[in-house]
């Protein structure tokens, strides 16, 4: 959380330039579509010049907004699925069997941080279960799953454990489910972004030694953040203009009234996505079966 | 949480009457002391116009500062403990053996709501053991401890669930414990107000239906409340002078980053300042002792 | 728990009894079907000589068991509910729109005796919202749900704190959870009873105080029971002939090394069986959309 | 859990062997002595072959008895924890600053397996503190801490993760907490083993893959171990003579009525005993302050 423009949100970072500079940034494109009813924005930072100016590293940002999902239309559940899980996939690149390691990060005891542990809690673990009985998972993909903590828990950075529980069981694929800050309330909980940039956590593309990236673990990483705060300064900020005195960074934060089971729902939902994105054949119905 | 001021505190509400006022309102007193290294503040409301400018009932509200427990002075907690037992017993008029009811209300899954429950959690609950071991329980209270759930969850009004308990089991007073609203963010957590006037929730003196008080509930209540929000329209009033356009009351709060533990650290406080109040004699190392 | 057979399962009372007397016992009939491909055995208890030797109260006593569910079949979930729903409408007998309070019984910090307060959670809870918007709640029933707790965390009978809240609310019907005692290590999380005899916890028809039923609370209840536990000193005594020296009722459980996830499962079996008999035309889709 | 006399406990084993074979096993000695008001026994397997008869590597193997706790005697809790840290320094042989590496084994969702995450969280995480302030946090050890989770819950066997992270950071100790099987019901979460065996998990010293021992990891391992279960087959074979048809070994568990309370408070004590053996000078009341 907290690039230069404080949000970890590429679609705002853009915005947020454009606004500054007055123009559109070069070297960004952006696209928006709709997919069974839910709307895409595709951001693609293509340049290093503007991954310098919105502070984040090259790559593909799509943001999936949830609308839909709380206006409790039919089927609405699995078909945000479905089309978070098609993104992943077309951002994994898959071309044959790749195992997977799923990365939760965050707090699980810090309610707006336990998007990546709640996730990681649902999403179906299978590399166990392949070792000793191949010909019964042989559908499945190999998949295990790690959370990593935070640093005020466990003392060591998340992406240095990271990477050694790579190094030892060497997946092909990384998938990183992490909580996001974002500068506009309305997206709180209500927009994932999938991104094959990894995540590049604290002050942007600076701090490569937290970084969980394909440069930082040698295989390609997707990451899905949801934000879930936005920082009161600058909220603040953006209301009067000015950043407020005696208001630190990351001190206060705004979230839902209704944090706590937004963020259960959020949970659910990029598990049971990124479930689909790795097995081929499953249903939601499915994953409720076999989680249970 | 929501009085016309936005806020739970008869301090901050005495403020902002006076600030827009530009007097100080009559009928309305309030005193400052240090007591063992804590700052209590004594807002006096004396009158029904006094009442009725405030938005709260007349009462005696006494608001801790927790700062110096923060600070992680020396022997902090218990005497923070002591000071908040001290107030309780000023306000609970005990003449004798006077049973009590503790009432954690506010939703235990929402964590900024759950003070009441998580307070609950650790009162010494007496009331059976006393009845079936008379002599060896003798020297404790009668105390009963009701968890009243919030309507969304019971269906049911907080106030009638605990008239009901009330009418049941006839405790002589009423300890009630409930998080509040604040409008300084620099308050969350960080105050305690304890006040005989009882909780009068939602939109003040106007609500008698859902409020627990003397009048309604025909005994004494005591009610120990922490601010852990602000509503961000608030926040935003405050900063810019106009309320914002697109922000409903009540749909995003501002809180601390660390509000998880932050709220178990101040239930903790408040349920042991509870316990200490009720029973004689009894030691921080007792109430831990009794409740492992 | 604990009637004099150690069982809270008619069923098994049945069979003990007819071992112990070495005859079925008058006054008791039983009849076992299928249903979806779920057996459910019905136990009547019709006199109240077959009620003191079996050591429940006159009633009919429904055990559905679920063993289709845990073989994962297609549909099992949804089959389950259906079924388990037809059970509670049959023995609730509403003529019309009778309005519901669910109790869940038990402590929610102690495993084996959550079912009551996990299936709470999930009870569909409606009547402020048809207070507020008649119009749009017609569809539904009037529910309202009352978590009692337990005497060793509220110092008061479960039974005393309902009928309080019976007498405030004034339902037409009552629908208590709650967690069992069995016999039979096979049956534990694996089995439901339905009973309209109401629940007499402790030592069967001779503790009326604590007693829910028709008796004491004026209105029919019916209770949804799931056996978590089987007390170690009886499973020593099926298996040696002899109760153990040394080991007091209710000191050891034995218990399933998954019962953590299990009562989780069948509490969510119960709650949306309860939902969908107490509202018309609902799916189980409907209530994983209205509970998110 | 799971050795050949399926106790993870050397005092069982060693009396199991004695009981079997008619005569004490040679090769082992034991030793009994109060400290404190608590009972210790002291149990060292010397040689191979008497570690091959109790299926138990070579090490020293303490048992201390918590009974002392549990009549909640004046100050027993602070004496418990000082003579389990003193027990853990003897193990531990530190010389100087040696940094510290804690492994909290097992599942947290599973009560009586989360002995281990829930002593994990009320261990004092100092490593990257001292990274950053090195002078503040001179007086401490270097500690980290990592929660190895499941096999089930990640798909890879926790010593193979904690042998990564070991690589990674590496500490020039380990202690692991881990939840222990017993075969007597009286000694569940009565008793806390400190060995400094390691830890091997399964079927005793055949199994090196799953071991966490100086020998897999190349650094000293002291474990702290709590029994919370015994297996129900166990329990039925010692008080029947003869293994139980159709009761699978770790099918059904045994465990305390009040297993929830007691894996949290000896969970407690184990992490308080482990920060005051790794740190000089500190209290039990500044661990609560630290904690906070």
């Amino acid at each position: 959380m907290g690039q230069n423009f404080s949000t970890d949100l590429a679609r705002e970072a853009r915005d947020l330039w454009q606004k500054s500079a007055g123009e559109v940034p070069e070297g960004v494109t952006a696209r928006r579509e709709e997919r069974q009813g839910f709307v895409f924005e595709a951001v693609e930072i293509r340049t290093d010049d503007a991954a310098e100016k919105l502070g984040m590293p090259v790559g593909r940002y799509v943001t999936m907004e949830l609308d839909a999902l709380f206006r409790r239309e039919e089927d609405a559940f699995a078909r945000a699925c479905a089309v978070l899980s098609e993104e992943l996939r077309t951002q994994l690149r898959f071309s044959g069997g790749e195992s997977v390691l799923v990365v939760g990060l965050g707090n699980p005891d810090v309610t707006p941080d336990a998007v990546g542990p709640l996730a990681a809690e649902q999403v179906l673990v299978t590399r166990h279960l392949k070792e000793r009985l191949p010909a019964d998972f042989a559908p499945f993909r190999t998949v295990s799953v790690f959370r990593s903590g935070v640093l005020g828990t466990t003392g060591v950075e998340s992406a240095q454990l990271t990477a050694a529980v790579v190094g030892s069981i060497a997946p092909d694929r990384i998938v990183a489910v992490d909580a996001l800050a974002a500068r506009e309330t309305g997206r709180l909980c209500r927009t994932v972004q999938i991104t094959d940039a990894g995540i590049v956590p604290g002050s942007g593309v600076g701090n490569a030694r937290q970084a969980l990236t394909r440069d930082t673990l040698g295989i390609p990483v997707v990451s899905v953040g949801v934000p879930t705060v936005v920082d009161a300064r600058m909220l603040c900020a953006d209301l009067t203009g000015t950043e407020p005195a005696g208001l630190s960074p990351g001190e206060l934060f705004v979230t839902p009234r209704d944090i706590d089971s937004r963020v259960r729902d959020v949970s659910r939902l990029t598990a049971y996505g990124v479930n689909l994105a790795l097995h081929d054949g499953l249903s939601v119905g499915d994953i409720d079966m076999y989680l249970s």
